[in-house]
């Protein structure tokens, strides 16, 4: 853990510029719209440590599989969002040196993030070998209004007369660090330089995904733009255009670059270069300023529905901004095809792939946080692969239109390669299925079991119907070989969280195959004939499922049992557990950590998370109170359950502990890994433990219930919401918690067990 | 299956080309000496399939670890014996055109692999393109004698006067097919070439293993040895001599190539050219006809303590010879820091490692037919690699001197990167201890306990007695996390004959303890200083342990239960499986194997197949009967063992065709890859079907113990073994048994129950 960054409530700021720190400082700084993003590599050369990465999404590369040895069923491909064009650089010589922070001595140098503004600015000030000292400014944004558009604008001002060369360039000749096998994955198709402008066109290899790349360049001296003549160069993957200018000490020099990234994701072939052209003069047409103007009021916009305030805690306050940032610029919902990946657009690892995180942790603050249709788009997504979903159960044996979602996804095939989690971990079609009733609970859009939702449910019911099996000896079903969320097990037997989501799933279809029997029946009738349903049948299997499954549960601990044999291990606590061996992941072997009982995330207790109203709250203490212990929390997904079921129980001490585990992950590098890129996904969990947790937000049955407290640490803390298109703000604090309806409708609130109703404009203290 | 080869006796025949099989005919068609090995590729150019592959032993390359995600504890590395320089190689041109069967037309084709004498026999006749004939006959073999040393001979007849140009060469710029990276494995050092010697040397990369191949090359025209000049060329891990001929039709050409192939595995570097030059120049001296007769006469010899004759059914007879004999070229035990490669030197896959087959497979085959220092050195091997097995636990968090030996290895560290295997599959530990106590019951060298036997037994029980844990709800010892040899499981708790193995080895450890302290003091109280033993302290831990340790047994079936949960499964046996869906590990996907109730290989039945004097024969029956039922047999070292238990619980029939599964499993190619390499390992266990299986063959405290009983596909057979020293012939047929006493003491027999003594030179008829 290093406190690196400098506090403040609405930025993230950086002073003075540590190499060491770089590839970390590109992570945090990241920025993007939802469609691409990008790590905050620094405009001009740089030949320290830096990891390039420019994101376009949807714009995958199949990357061949890595395994040791193979087993049947393995996918033979791991997608990736790869690094893409990288169209914000900047080559400067001054006076024929070469620009360079690793190189020169760096006198000054502040670098933030304007969360509120969503943008990203630098000023710094260096000296080069030659004498000549430089004032570099810079601020670039990704549109949230266009979302093929990003801009920068750099100033340069020297410090004596001098020459200065600045090489505009667009490069797709990029690496991926994350490639298996070192292979490039972007192939020439064209470029080139005329004028003020470049096009850079590319394709993937394999799948012949085509981004094209136009940049628009300016050059202005103090206030005059430059109508200069630059060299053009270009070569495979790569255009730029160069242009020599004598510049006069203390006189600002400034470049602008409008930028278009457009893919075939989005646009035939035939016509993406044309669209790009277009697209480009349409939006050079307009000043960086007022892009930037539009974008930022976007931006404000969606802090109205999303902000958390934290009063007498400015690291705190801007840990929570930080991730709502981060989950706002990684998805918007503007495209059913795109999802939310581990790392967003900041960074390669671990592909660029939709994990189960979307539906148990990301959904919930989309759903809270911005209007129904952006969480819609998430579930839509899973309709859509619903067919790949069957191929991928069909693969592993399982028939009749059984689905199972992958682990790890682009376009709904399994890409993740290890058994343990792809064939096993399946509990993510509960997580999938759960989604659905999340998003009907908050919306109360059950119209949407009628345009795919249902399909959805019967897939992964059938599944679960099939992968049970019958114990003969004991007269129960069973489900053997499985990996919960705990995954430092693996292949076990009657896990109890995937055992209870499974009949939960079947539980529920049945329900909502009534549902559109009594209301969609025609609707009903078109999915029963396509999916050769007989409701009846199956509806009663699952129903015998649902009685006669075995959830194991232990009569002296008065708790569900995690899976088979749990309770014949060592249960020793996390707390017997010497400092110098933990985290266990890094301090012992596999065998080991698979051995012992500590958790890694919420297993079982993310079962009581999910279906907290089926179990009364002395279940969920002696569970709570069991699991804790062992639980070492070595997933950042790990802490936020943890944190709002302490909550729930009144453990506000351990409530806010949990808490402050994943607040600040990435800003402080916890893991020590942010130089990979950020934890998105579990920047989710960290907003869920404030406003599930500590405010004890819950919507169900598009009921707002709250139950908050304030944690002793803070002064207070206000959450904005929109709640049945009503933006609320609920205010918490140690006397009290007022709500504040802004919307032009009346809304419901349950307030610890009491129902009040507050009008359109009113704010109530409770 | 495919019957390819003819039936023989003493050979193996292909008759006829068949480009389609010729990757198939390299592997069965290799030779070795134990040493060292090449699988049969032709010696003239042939550019169609052809896996090359000249192995040399002990020289390995750590190829980078593949594997999808990391764990903590992976080995970096997976050891690899590799493809070496290619010593027997000649390029031909005819009249300019070159000889390649792959072009030319193959009028006949007879290759012949002559078991008897260890040689290689070819004979062709070919019409080129240019219509001139040719006949070739070649004969290659490793010699027994000097394990350096292999030799060519190679003869060319044409059918007219023509120009023959012959390019003798040494390559060592070879590729390795099982590379993880392509990656080339060699570096250049230093070739020449002069008059009538090539030698190249090459050092591998990381290792830097030294490689020194010296050729010498003769050429005759008909009995006459030609004084030529040939062009001599070099260019980098290559080195050739060209020689242009004036063939007269209808006269033999013959080449003659004498190689010493040397590595720094057992010369220091610096000697290693001048070491090949002079072993060069001494087997120079002698002509290839004598140097072939000496190996032929060792391998003869070899076959008066190993052979199997079967009457009465020639391809059950060639095949058993088959085995016997890529066995006898594998191993001799001339060096304890060699062992047997799964696939020996006929190919690469799976590295050139050991496994634990060496000691439950492999060592009861030597422990019979060789004299007893062969399988000592076995023994030796493991005893080297202590220190390592025990930095190898230590890796995995385990301390005080506990061994964990590797599934997989080459100089003791570990190679396998499955988590599964490599941490979890730790029965091979018993495995190594059993051996221990195997060869003391065949030989009575209890001695070797003081010489490094009983340090690895105490390693192994430490290993043993950290690895359980105590389960004080149920309050007995449980071993949790492990996979046992039935491999279509894995990571499951309380493994049956993990367990039983685990304390067997800590009983028989202090037993080790109890017998050196009264008979070598001296040594025991060393060892104890050495290793930091309070034996009184440790022996209790390890009564304690095997008194309270959980081994499960199922009261409604009378068996043991393979480990926790697998009565819970659904138990329909393999006969209801369709065939369509085997081999299930190539038709199902592994989740779905893991969960099924099917049997890889051996596993409760490998614990009754090791220590079948603990049980009683309605034991054997109760478990051989519940098991075998749910036994795919998809390891080729299954069969044997249910093949040896079937024949003692009378199930002859079931014996027979367990037999059947890998007598023939490489000459007929049943497992669709003998294109790959023979499966060495499992040849012993068809060995011990018939030894052991048929003629019950046991030999316990040093006593003979016989059970034989005859298939009735069978005439009758015999089996020659060394027991004792004494060369040993046991007849069997339908009408009994008898036993020759071919050495210079009595022996003791205990046939059937009753105890007999044969007396020097004698036959007794049973």
């Amino acid at each position: 853990m290093i406190k690196y960054f400098k506090a403040d409530p609405w930025k993230v700021i950086e002073e003075g510029f540590n190499p060491a720190m770089n590839e970390i400082a590109e992570s945090v700084f990241s920025i993007g719209n939802g469609m691409m993003g990008q790590r905050a590599n620094l405009e001009e050369t740089y030949t320290g440590h830096s990891l390039k990465g420019t994101y376009v999404g949807g714009v995958y590369y199949p990357d061949k599989t890595r395994v040791g040895w193979w087993k049947n069923g393995y996918p033979e491909y791991f997608a990736k969002v790869i690094n893409s064009t990288y169209w914000s650089g900047l080559k400067i010589w001054v006076n024929s040196e070469l620009v360079d922070l690793n190189t020169a001595n760096v006198i000054q140098f502040h670098r933030e993030l304007d969360m509120y503004n969503g943008l990203l600015y630098r000023k710094c000030n260096i000296s080069l070998k030659n004498g000549i000292h430089l004032n570099i400014e810079s601020t670039r944004f990704y549109s949230l209004i266009n979302k093929e558009f990003s801009a920068l604008k750099y100033s340069l001002t020297t410090s004596q007369d001098c020459e200065i060369a600045i090489e505009n360039y667009v490069d797709a000749d990029v690496v991926n660090k994350d490639s298996n096998y070192d292979e490039k994955f972007w192939s020439e198709i064209r470029q080139e330089s005329i004028e003020n402008k470049i096009f850079v066109t590319v394709k993937t290899n394999k799948l012949d995904w085509h981004l094209c790349t136009g940049v628009k360049f300016s050059l202005f001296m103090g206030d005059n733009e430059l109508v200069a003549n630059p060299k053009h160069t270009t070569r495979e993957k790569f255009a730029s255009s160069t242009y020599i200018l004598q510049a006069k000490a203390n006189v600002c020099i400034t470049a602008v670059k409008h930028a278009i990234s457009a893919s075939s994701f989005h646009h035939p072939v035939d016509s993406l270069e044309l669209h790009t052209k277009k697209a480009l003069e349409k939006m050079g047409a307009s000043s960086f300023e007022s892009h930037l103007q539009m974008s930022a009021n976007a931006w404000q916009e969606k802090w109205k529905s999303s902000d958390v305030e934290i009063d007498g805690d400015v690291e705190a306050q801007q840990a929570v901004r930080f991730n709502i940032y981060q989950l706002n610029q990684t998805y918007c919902g503007d495209d059913p095809r795109l999802n939310i990946g581990p790392k967003g657009y900041t960074g390669e690892k671990y592909g660029g792939s939709t994990y189960w995180d979307t539906e148990a942790y990301c959904l919930p603050f989309y759903l809270v946080s911005s209007d129904p249709s952006i969480s819609k788009q998430l579930l839509v997504y899973r309709y859509k692969q619903l067919g790949k979903a069957i191929e991928n159960a069909a693969k592993l044996g399982f028939k009749d239109g059984a689905a199972l979602y992958p682990m790890v996804t682009m376009n709904g095939e399994e890409c993740h390669n290890e058994w343990e989690i792809t064939f096993e971990e399946i509990h993510r079609n509960g997580a999938i299925a759960y989604a659905i009733f999340n998003y009907i609970e908050h919306t109360g859009d059950k119209q949407y079991l009628s345009e795919g939702g249902f399909e959805v449910l019967l897939g992964i019911a059938r599944f679960w119907a099939q992968r049970v099996h019958w114990n003969s000896r004991q007269s129960r079903y069973e489900m053997h070989g499985v990996t919960g969320p705990n995954e430092y097990e693996n292949n076990v037997n009657n896990n109890w969280y995937t055992s209870y989501i499974a009949c939960w799933c079947m539980t529920y279809a049945a329900e909502c195959a009534e549902y559109l029997q009594i209301n969609f029946p025609t609707k009903f009738a078109e999915i029963a004939k396509n999916t050769h349903l007989n409701i009846q049948l199956e509806a009663e299997k699952w129903a015998h499922i649902n009685e006669q499954m075995y959830l194991p549960y232990d009569e002296i601990e008065g708790v569900f049992v995690q899976h088979d044999g749990f309770m014949q291990k060592e249960l020793i606590p996390c707390s017997e557990l010497p400092e110098s061996e933990r985290p266990i992941n890094q301090k012992w072997s596999w065998d080991r950590i698979l051995r012992s009982v500590y958790i890694k995330q919420a297993d079982v207790l993310q079962g009581l998370y999910f279906f907290e109203d089926k179990f009364d709250i002395d279940t969920h203490k002696r569970n709570f109170n069991f699991y804790e212990p062992f639980t070492v929390h070595e997933s950042s997904l790990s802490p936020c359950v943890h944190s709002i079921l302490a909550a729930k129980i009144g453990a506000t001490e351990k409530a806010y502990e949990m808490y402050l585990r994943t607040a600040r992950l990435d800003l402080d590098n916890y893991n020590n890994d942010t130089e990979d890129g950020l934890h998105i996904t579990s920047m989710a969990g960290s907003y869920l433990s404030i406003v599930q947790g500590f405010g004890g937000l819950r919507i169900k049955n598009q009921s707002l219930h709250l139950d908050p407290h304030c944690p002793e640490q803070w002064y207070g803390y206000k959450f904005r919401i929109l709640f049945k298109n009503s933006p609320v703000t609920i205010s918490v604090n140690h006397s009290g918690t007022s709500v504040n309806n802004h919307g032009e409708s009346d809304i419901d609130v349950h307030y610890k067990q009491q129902r009040i109703i507050i009008k359109a404009g009113d704010i109530v203290n409770l």
